[in-house]
């Protein structure tokens, strides 16, 4: 996530960071040379170089559009739902916090069942951010096939012993396995949204689409824009690969660009905000953004 | 569903499997080749083919995109909820999986009822695929006609006498069977996505339209776009058909297409992931996608 | 609900039947013919009918046809919030039949219990049915104001006097009431969507100005498209009725028409499901679709 | 809410009662005569009007829409959430009165406390329609600053009675009180929508902006259209004037203007359920349009 | 929040105060100055100032304000959860505020256990206050780092005392934590809209190319607009940095600017009622809007 404060009117125009201008500066030059090429040609030569009416590029450019801003809000509403599944997360951790103080008020066996659950918690939301930024190196050296599912369990073993210990009543042990269940629905959602992208033939089809649209706008508007040409398409370039580069980074909200959902950082949060309902005072401090950057 | 790469942007124009090219590239040549003819006949005897003015064409073409848009949403929502569904029926098992330790701690007769249910609830997940996938021959061979409520009836039976035999608290039954009834609700909804698509007058009404559309195009475009006509008729061609193509592929989540929601290898997680919840450790691999293809 | 094979690309074109063709052809020859009328009088008598520029048009037809759009989202959200209430009550009484089984292991008064219990909901999905689709009749006969309503009241006071014989604990009341709470929601759901249209000012204003510009549309484009004017503005005007007309469809989800949804096949389904959890054997077929058609 | 039949298609042009034109007549007479007068200035002294180029409205024409569309879309959102809560609140009252047939069960002394229950439901449904319909008046006479918070409290005294009086168990009041839990959220819903109108800033710009486009349409049209332009941007202001209002009424779902939720109508469904669910036989006729509007 | 009558037509387009216009006026005058100096320009030296054709920003202005009308939608849903969440915390303390007289039902300690706990909720309610407008200031001089959610803990604490000491069932304990739990929830979802903006990138991509645009604006319709040129880009630009401002205030629902959720209000609300609840009578006013402004 990137945090920063409200940039001036002037310096929206310069900020190179965190903009997709970085990314996408390749395919800008690349455009809005071919226009130049273009209008070049057209001007030396004008039969060499064919041009064409630009009203049906208003046309597919509108309906083009559209379909963008499909993929887009498709795209955004799952880096929403990421980050809502992360702050629901958060929210579920406090109850467990809050919740188990009912073990605490049973004496030393129950306070040291709260400290295991509260414990298992912290691992838990460890063992997911490295499931979800690096799959591949948190499935190494467990046991189990569904890390995150086993310290949940491991965490209703305990709630369940101390069931049949007869620390908690049959309700109480259903409302700490409720908040428990809150976290693996949570956990099974981020699976989800990592592992199942948008459909592919989306990306496929309105990536080419913008492409071609963008490398036939120049011999659309060579005639009626002039030298002009460049700078028109720059624009409707910037727009739609910007647009087309920012749904992509959107579409995968546990990366590591900037965009991503901070769910290092919150992680950390989760983990001081536990260690500090455990009674610990001696907690680090809360993470920061980085230049500007916090993951 | 589709498992690959982000592709370079120049492969990006190469890409042809798992592509809608592959399906609607008839259509596609039939357009460009109409087009072709038009400018032709037009370019030889210009009194021949009637030419049309473009704006009308702009018109239509972006009241349909709009329409498009609708229809586009209305199927990506329903493969989005198909795919919420099976991974909220995971978080349900694994729900079940944690809850059902409560019976382990009664002794051998609460584990081998829990060992039943878990059982039951890999037959649940493999007839409910089944179901989805093929229903002619799901229905076969079952004594009941809804075989997969059948089966979390007998799920349900057996949670009820345990009940009755003191193994579990009216609570713990009730916690145990609401895990039941997300799995029914999720079944439910998996068989009202397949059962009813979207209303046939809207596939019928957009379908038409824009064939229509695009076989009136080059009319509209052949005076102004000259011998550029087809390759603009083509664009248009590829991003009407090609969405047109993807929505329809989207609004039956679970066929066998490429961006289908592969709910086998989802049932076999569910499967895997109760097994290990069991404590069996000869576990089979996770599925992997065949030829870039999860199914 | 139409229930068909998808057509092939050369039958869509010919496809009558669930068309809305059938409905809109009045309207669409008039348009067309009016169209014939003004681009006859003008290649006639120049001067005699006045042709305005059609830009002005693409300006209101897009305009239009984003506020078709929205009406037409509005209205089928009605239609696939039907039937997912319907779905949903599908799956609640499934939890019924299932949870009730606690009163069959409760001896023969148990079973009694669960026998009047799940009766009572075949005669509540039956009431509904012809509440939503025959308010008239429905209300006849009936003690009540509220038949639909009295019948859940009925069971839940067969719940309350098991509870009162001490057959069930507070707790499994509580599931089983849930259940019928998740039912009378469903129900007070459908009512809402059966008495509350979408405002009638919308239907009278997308209405007019649909109508407005469709007969208007011919003076625009006569100049320009000459003989061409009858095929496209017949093709404005399939597009734009043809969708507000499915949009007046989908608004009201409990009619008859053909693409309303199905309620009286889920009621039959919702019966023959609960006659089987009531172990009877002799159970009739499942509703088929007749003539491609499934009420 | 308006309550009528489906008007034929001649009709439709003729119906003046429920229509926006009611409201909007004098700001369409406004654009229609100074469209006049912009054309007839132009016939007649070509120099001194100037008119303009239509394309750039087209481009704000289309964009307003666009916005419109927006503002649109959030107002009826929240004329629909208005009803639904309503009949949220239809199904909550219905619940407590099915669940309190538990209290009946229990003799005299638990028929009392569900007659005075109920009984406070109706105090409860009667003012929060006062609440909602006209403030000022509802508060007025009240000892309470929030009188229908207060009577849900005293719901819940008499529940917190029945239960120290061992009328009944924990569960059994939890399940009553989640009802009144319902009533609670759907009544501050109901709050929500009255007192927080869409930003202020939303309705300044769009009604400024669509003010602004219609009235120098004519300077842009007078050129192309001749006197076809008072026509046309008749057709465009009705549109967007009649949409604005339509935005407008539906903005505030509780006023007392044609299409607003019939608030009134539901309470008194809600009282006549109440009473017939309490045993009384002489029930008020349900309520019924007047001059087919329902309030 | 704004709070005022319906302006009148004309007042509509002479207030000031609570428009965009404030904040937007030198963007606005700078445009259209840009604009005159081109006209000027054109007029006076044909040859000096180059002059585009208009259609391509027809094209890309369309496109921006749907790309516009997505941010606006993302931002609009910020601001209106916003105000969900406060409106569903002023239900739970209600909630709390009436089941807790299960506490007060039992005596003299329950009722002040009942005390302590309504008022952590008023210090609960303010902590959360500060802590959305005032960061800094709130962190400040707190034993914990998350003070909202100690206080809440705090309260949890207190009931699992009341528990320990018998003043509640377990199935009443869980009833309140619920409720507790619904806070703890709705101010985590505060916090999360708090922290994280819509990605910086949409942002800066949108302000960029509508600035870009209106800027580009003025050589596009020089040529065909003459001196309506100024009035035309200036209506635009009025549209799309209106519409971007409006967004941005939108996006930070918890600021202080005109247009944010008056949480101070709500929060006093809050007090008031609880206070109320616990038989107070000497209240203060409810709050009021200052010079049409509630915060």
């Amino acid at each position: 996530m990137i945090v920063r404060n409200h940039p001036s009117l002037l310096e929206l125009f310069f900020i190179l960071r965190s903009s997709v201008l970085q990314r996408i500066w390749p395919q800008l030059v690349f455009v809005m040379g071919l226009s130049t090429l273009i209008v070049a040609g057209h001007a030396l030569r004008p039969g060499l170089v064919p041009t064409l009416d630009g009203m049906p590029f208003a046309l597919i450019g509108i309906s083009l559009s559209v379909f963008l801003g499909f993929r887009n809000s498709a795209c955004y509403d799952r880096w929403w739902e990421a980050r809502k599944q992360w702050g629901g997360m958060l929210a579920a951790t406090r109850d467990i916090a809050r919740r188990s103080l009912l073990l605490e008020a049973r004496g030393e066996v129950g306070a040291a069942a709260r400290h295991a659950l509260l414990g298992r918690l912290i691992v838990f939301i460890r063992l997911l951010e490295a499931e979800l930024r690096a799959p591949a190196r948190a499935a190494a050296g467990h046991g189990s096939r569904f890390p995150v599912d086993a310290v949940l369990r491991e965490a209703g073993a305990g709630l369940a012993g101390a069931r049949a210990a007869g620390l908690v009543s049959d309700v109480e042990f259903s409302l700490l396995d409720g908040s428990l269940a809150d976290l693996s629905r949570a956990a099974t959602a981020c699976e989800r949204l990592r592992a199942t992208p948008v459909p592919f033939g989306y990306t496929l089809l309105l990536h080419r689409t913008a492409y071609l649209f963008c490398l036939l706008l120049p011999f659309g508007f060579a005639d009626v824009l002039g030298w002009g040409t460049p700078f028109v398409t720059g624009l409707v370039a910037y727009t739609f690969f910007g647009l087309d580069s920012l749904s992509s980074e959107m579409e995968e909200p546990f990366g590591t660009r900037p965009n991503a959902v901070p769910i290092a950082a919150i992680a950390s949060t989760v983990e001081i905000n536990l260690r500090e309902a455990l009674g610990e005072t001696d907690l680090p401090e809360l993470p920061q953004p980085v230049d500007m950057i916090l993951l």
